[in-house]
């Protein structure tokens, strides 16, 4: 298979122009990295770097032309994915700057802010930070405790943090460079609650001094990520002006009157949080990066290093084994996997700007995040231990790569909280499907449209073998398990709401299958947009490859949940047990493919580093 | 459930006295640790910290008490698993220096080097390393390319490295402090190769200075174990005298002829791995230490975190979670699984002195080191993920952790190496028992002994629910779940015989399943030494929470592994698919009890360290 050609179709397009010189810029002598820089050290090069790119307007791409941006999300989105491939302290220092803090301005405020600061903070003149979470709220943000109090006095708002739990914590920049924060709090006006709203509060000085009634704490050091200055925040009655407060969602007027275009407190609540979704679509691109990185150093490895073999011959390849193929390959077909869900969830991201459509975006967010995260984390520890002891040297990446992709599990939405959001949206609008009609209603449904997933709920439509090599099957296979997950859970909910059980209750005892069902989701997800973009594919060489890897993808699934296939079942014991012989022989045909197939991912040496992956 | 009781079964008997004095002094103020240490002074604090341990005759517990020993393996082990609730860099420099290098030269030479160094040795006043592993052959070793020449001029041996890919590499304590150093290579006389052998080479004087001939490199940053100064070594034609060669299983006089008590070269070099089989079951214990120490925190902060929960009401703990549950009381279960398999494997290794014993405490050994340090990484891992945010703060520990344990996978025997190996030997043991009769001869077999398992080969004789609640019954699912495995795998082999194919060919094409065996087989002997040990316990409270951990771990087992069950007849669907919800309850049950469980452990607040597992 051709490298160059494969590179083209996962790196192509519109955005080539502006990956290739973000990877030129990262191979010059300025970003060169060394992994054993201390802190400060670090924290001080990260700084530079994001002046640096500050500077060159990657970090405004996103933004109105009119703004000092460049009207260009999508180059956005592509330069955050390729800096995942340099130091991941630099993307997340980036991503906090220009995504997190320069973005809450831009989604949360009006035009006054956007003329006021979002030029200096999209070029990185004006350093600053994003304080939502608290010590005692991470992902229950309805539950901060930080107060936005409406002074009518003083025609401003106070910023007030009433206890420990309530300090602003993990923020990134908080701890040394930030000068301006969008704070997080519970607005109130005349001692009424109007939900969490933002505020831009000025934290330092110029010169970086802390202002009066700001307190600011360093969180020291992490498991990974130590370029990035996370830190914590407390603010004691600290006064800002009226026209600070971000207002897109909500705004007091100066009588201390308090209105907003959406009247719902939650749905306004959950709208402003909506527009937040971009920071998932990043961090799962920037995961895949990782993956991508490590599968690089432990493929071209695999193909060079000799264990083991007969007697009086040259020893075998390492990437002949079977088992390491195993190890690696399955992985790496999942990586392009999530590249194409990745890139579907960028594009729908950019296009759509519907109610229902960004809404769409979020759930589609909320599940590509986790996939791309949990396998990046999986990925990078399974080609760390194929490397052996050569992986565990510093030199070889993944000692960086793990100890800076961990946190992505967890931020940005933690990944179980995520799964859960996917699966509650998307079965409640299977029941609004449903209608009030209830299960009879479900049945006639399902002879209309859904009849497929009652006919494989018949034993005797057990599936064949053909799903061994037919990626219709395959796709068939991968839907009726997200499908009939939904209706078992759904059952379930209705068994108890006729039993006066309350639907909060049948949540925490169905969270098991939620999750499980979410990742059922991921994975067909996955596999319809990689399906897609192949049937794009004319060219039978590169195609042919990216079959495989599907296929690969699929069975490596279908595999791992045999036994929940086995249970409904969809397959017969013999389709079940042949699978892992299927999944040999497509790992013994990509084989000869495998350095090609990351080559294809095209990241330049000086970026990959390892010297396994170069002699 | 009572703590206190539990610690008993867990920790006492007559090495409670050891695990007491080590927990003592590591809490002292001058094993006070720093996670930001650079890594100098990292380095140094160990290197203080093993000399300060040395002087305490711990190291050289295991030793004969005539060459300065304390005649107490148990004591040794115990002392050593105790130190990994500490820095896990003391642990492996201890390991280094006391394990590897005064334990090789306990193992592998004779009276002369007993009298010579072991007192020194095992007191840290001579320090020492191990140098087995070569940049290009670490699992390998029988490729070993480093030369031990008999030169009869000089009465000697010369030691020479012939090319950079036989480096020795990874070496603990060669970069910095190793005066002395256990040098394997291949033995050559006359012309005539003998094999692997270890001879005593001086590399440092003791100021610390290189000698002629020896170079020496730093491995420079690894992912963790960073207070311990792995390196590299090359010899250039070093002369040592005739008596360095450790000469237990090979010598050569003065007139340049080789002898041994081992006939068969190859049965030699086994034998000579074998007695290195301690690292093994030491690493075991120190990873199943780090598994605790990461459960104690993740269950601690569990149990106090509020997050989310119905409106008006206190939050909910995290504990209270059904999906938290899931993620840490199923590897809480395993971690006590793992303890009696380790405790087994200790008294199995310290008592076991035939020869057929000491193989079979290999297996045991190569089983119980992948199970433990596998478990490990998955624990802490999850473990991390649990404490979110807090979780990627350093001073929470996951980071160290995760960091250190890493490697466990890979040194002292590589996982997946280790895993392949009990397949082939138990897969031997079964051929032999077959004798030549073949297959027929198997079911002859069977309908004698053997019989429990073709019974139940019979889909009829499906295992109804009893699985869900009866010891017996889960006991008698991982045994033919084991011996299943093994039996399809040896009928493989026979076919491929049959037609020609290499046994090597066949090794290669059946390694998942090799590997997909051995894990079966850890999985049941964890379970039976669980079991045996619960079947010794008298008080009901304690009796019945071991109980309850023991069928969460089967249940768990048998969960995961559903699809094959299934597919072999062994679960009907309602079987399967009924597990998941006797996890749940099962959790549910446990929960009360999480704190006492993980309390039982007894590891000292000091050591823990954690903030977020002392508020």
């Amino acid at each position: 298979m051709n490298a160059e050609k494969m590179h083209e179709i996962l790196n192509g397009g519109t955005e080539a122009t502006i990956r290739r010189e973000v990877l030129n810029v990262l191979c010059e002598s300025e970003f060169h990295r060394d992994l054993e820089w201390s802190r400060s050290e670090h924290r001080q090069k990260v700084r530079e770097w994001v002046t640096t790119i500050g500077e060159k307007g990657w970090g405004a791409l996103g933004f109105d032309p009119e703004y000092g941006g460049g009207g260009d999300m999508a180059g956005f989105l592509t330069a955050f994915e390729t800096l995942a491939y340099h130091d991941l302290s630099l993307t997340i220092k980036f991503g906090v700057q220009f995504g997190l803090f320069a973005g809450s301005i831009h989604n949360l405020g009006s035009e006054k802010h956007f003329r006021k600061y979002l030029n200096d903070a999209g070029h990185a003149r004006l350093p600053g930070c994003f304080a939502m979470t608290e010590t005692g709220h991470g992902s229950n943000v309805a539950g901060l405790k930080t107060t936005i109090t409406w002074d009518s006095t003083a025609k401003g708002f106070i910023i007030n943090t009433p206890d420990r739990s309530a300090w602003k914590d993990y923020i990134g920049n908080a701890a040394e460079d930030a000068q301006l924060a969008t704070v997080f709090g519970q607005l109130e006006v005349d001692g009424e609650n109007h939900g969490v709203h933002a505020i831009l509060v000025p934290i330092r000085d110029e010169s970086g001094k802390t202002l009066p009634g700001v307190t600011t704490e360093d969180d020291g050091l992490k498991i990974g990520l130590n370029g990035v200055d996370n830190g914590r925040l407390a603010f004691d009655k600290v006064v800002v002006p009226a026209e600070n407060l971000l207002d897109r969602f909500g705004s007091v007027d100066e009588g201390g009157k308090y209105s907003s275009p959406i009247e719902s407190r939650n749905r306004r609540f959950f709208t402003m949080l909506g527009t937040l979704v971009g920071g998932r679509v990043s961090i799962a691109a920037a995961a895949l990066s990782a993956s991508k990185s490590a599968l690089t150093v432990a493929i071209r490895y695999a193909d060079r290093r000799r264990q083991f073999g007969p007697p009086e011959k040259e020893e075998i390849l390492l990437l002949d084994y079977l088992s390491h193929q195993r190890r690696l390959l399955p992985r790496l077909a999942r990586a392009y996997a999530v590249h194409f869900a990745v890139r579907h969830l960028s594009e729908k991201f950019i296009e759509e700007d519907s109610e229902e459509g960004r809404r769409k975006v979020e759930i589609l967010a909320a599940s590509v995040k986790p996939t791309a995260t949990w396998h990046a984390m999986d990925t990078i520890q399974g080609c760390r231990e194929a490397c052996g002891g050569q992986g565990y040297l510093a030199e070889n990446r993944f000692g960086d790569l793990k100890a800076d992709i961990d946190v992505f599990t967890t931020f940005e939405g933690d990944n179980t909280i995520l799964l859960q959001l996917v699966a509650k949206e998307n079965l409640k609008a299977f029941q609004r499907k449903l209608g009030k009609g209830g299960f009879g209603a479900l049945l006639g449904l399902a002879g209309e449209g859904l009849g497929w997933w009652i006919r494989k709920r018949n034993p005797l439509a057990r599936l064949s073998r053909s799903v061994y090599s037919s990626t219709k099957s395959m796709g068939e296979a991968l839907r009726f398990r997200e499908k009939r997950m939904l209706l078992d859970i759904a059952r379930q909910f209705q068994k108890d709401r006729k039993i006066g059980i309350d639907a909060g209750e049948t949540v925490i005892r169905l969270q098991p299958q939620l999750l499980e069902y979410a990742q059922a989701f991921g994975d067909q997800l996955c596999f319809e947009q990689f399906r897609e973009a192949i049937e794009e594919e004319t060219d039978p060489d590169v195609s042919g490859s990216l079959k495989d890897l599907l296929h690969l993808f699929a069975l490596d699934v279908l595999h791992q949940n045999r036994g929940w296939f086995l249970e409904v079942g969809y397959f017969s014991k013999g389709t079940s047990s042949g699978l892992s012989a299927e999944i040999d022989r497509l790992c013994r045909h990509l084989r000869p493919d495998a350095l090609a197939l990351v080559d294809a991912f095209g990241i330049p040496d000086e970026l990959l580093m390892a010297p396994i992956a170069l002699e």
